[in-house]
């Protein structure tokens, strides 16, 4: 028995997340089928990236992951699989996978052309339910990726923003994405943090002193910075919407300086 | 093992679609449960119907679909079980069914009248718990739909819009309903396209020359006519919102010319 | 086999909710997991007590009931489990199983302290899944909930509201919550409605004579009042939104009247 994952910019709205598990289901009885999100905004490539990304660790070896966010659908950009160490990905080689490449340079990716693990008629529209359902539905029963078409080498991947150090020894980062609370992911992770000390943080007017560990630890409407569960410094309003109070959104700057630094001007 | 799909206006705020899960799980522990969507427009039952068919051939045979879109609960409306040849449908006798009716006008249909397939208690205004859950678990558990109540000859069906001819030779069609990426759904199906041959399409105050193959034909913002995945014309702009950008919605219409005839103009 | 439902206030944006199943997963690999709603107001526990106690009757016995509505992640708040007669409950200790509690007082509860059943890293952010989803997953597998912690003999909880009478014989109730549809969901019981008779009911400038059956009783746009299918007197207004017309929310007040009383002023 193995699980699929399953995240989209479809919506709930419509049926077609349903469509893409009744073809799972068709090939696969006994797959379990998670959702991870399926409001991934529309073709937002590199949300779905990280969103995918924070998610696998906590699934079993084994797990097939399926994104599906695909702007390019009908055009000649391929489709991809992925043997990572931890389970198969699935999904447009348009980036999707990028953090995951990174992370395993050397995992097998192979571009889906065999047409016996597609559904028999392939619109030009919707390859999540044509290619990527039945592909990822036989990945859960053991098909080893080598048989769906030639290795690639070069898989599609996005540029990974990272805090890069200014003129004024100051660091700018950006905004990633904003969560259902309203918490702003930053480019900032957990490690560059660990490796810089404590910093000030200035984002919008708003200038932050110093990381807090919880959101208990500062009072209600407080604006305040963190490592969140994803391993990403997040910008937080405790109880409350630092997106929504900040205006800020994908692509802000944040800028962070040494705590010392901020002190001596 | 056996699916069930559902189909509601119930939204996902409440737990209204949890309690009926809970009801099926507790008479058939081993069903696969899938939501197609509980987003469907409140009483909505026209989007329900088409959404509803365009995922059910996707299901493996035998597969039990159930529709809760439900304005007249509680009235002396008839609650319906059908048997097509690619599993049950259950719901209200209100329309939900129409186009499966349409398809297969010998399917066998049967009120559910019997209390022991029922919740012990039935509300007023939650059959979606009290009578179609549980009706639905028994027939994923294998019963014969003829232990449901007596044989329905006359279900409800709406007109299933289909375009007709203007004296001017062209043809009128309609917006059924927009989807999660503003992709405006008509009910110019995919066999007219393929009778009428290439048409010039008007719609709102904006005219398209010809259907499209896939969205990666045309330029991002384009608006472009398409056969979409689910067999019906579309009117899409590529990535992007056709049905915000336009201010059109279900109903709206949308008329056909012949491509010659519109260049003798 | 075995149930975990689940009831945040994540919604469905982000992974947040699929890597809790993630976890879950891993520990119990058989479990059956049923969400009832993700859309709990941000940290409204009142809420998501309500949609939850009124789900579990649809549920096996057996079943473990995941809630996890917490903005006191990070303090002291304790970690929570509660064995009712009907199954297991698992989340912060903030109120959030007021209403179980006080269906059986004698429930068994206890503190979360053993880290044997969490995560190996606990973060401070998101107990929802390095804390509640494997303590579930261990209960799902047949763990006692003794072996979590020690006994709790003074769990969180609201105050329950009922209606009070007023000096003039009338009863003030309130609104709870409103639902999808824009029924506003009230704090009188079905069990006070049978004892109290029927009455005139005052909410916001409106009035209405008298509880009805269903909806069908009612003209479409018509404001009525009947108890809802969970148990608790809802106003409604028939295929339309009472939340929306009346403007009213949460809080808002009702005033109960028996009829006679009303008839004589």
């Amino acid at each position: 028995m193995s699980i699929i994952t399953l995240t989209t910019d479809f919506g709930l709205a419509d049926s077609y997340v349903g469509m893409m598990k009744g073809v799972i289901l068709s090939i696969a009885p006994d797959a379990k089928l998670v959702d991870l999100s399926h409001e991934m905004a529309p073709q937002n490539i590199r949300q779905a990236a990280y969103v995918l990304h924070a998610a696998v660790p906590y699934f079993p070896t084994g797990t097939v992951h399926l994104a599906v966010v695909d702007p390019g659908v009908g055009s000649d950009r391929r489709a991809l699989a992925v043997r990572t160490s931890r389970g198969c990905l699935v999904g447009p080689d348009n980036g999707v996978f990028t953090l995951f490449l990174a992370d395993e340079p050397g995992a097998e990716c192979r571009a889906i052309t065999n047409p016996v693990f597609m559904l028999p008629r392939v619109s030009v529209t919707f390859h999540g339910r044509d290619v990527f359902a039945p592909v990822a539905a036989h990945l859960a029963r053991g098909l080893d990726i080598a048989q769906l078409g030639p290795r690639v080498t070069d898989p599609g991947m996005f540029a990974i923003p990272v805090p890069t150090q200014q003129s004024d020894g100051s660091w700018l980062g950006h905004i990633l994405y904003a969560d259902h609370f309203g918490n702003l992911i930053t480019s900032v992770t957990e490690d560059w943090v660990r490796r810089n000390g404590d910093v000030e943080i200035s984002i919008g007017q708003r200038r932050i002193a110093g990381l807090c560990r919880a959101y208990a630890e500062a009072a209600p409407g407080e604006l305040v910075a963190l490592v969140g569960s994803s391993g990403y410094m997040e910008i937080s309003i405790v109880n409350g919407s630092a997106a929504q109070s900040l205006g800020l959104g994908p692509d802000a700057p944040v800028v962070l300086r040494a705590i010392h630094q901020a002190a001596q001007k």
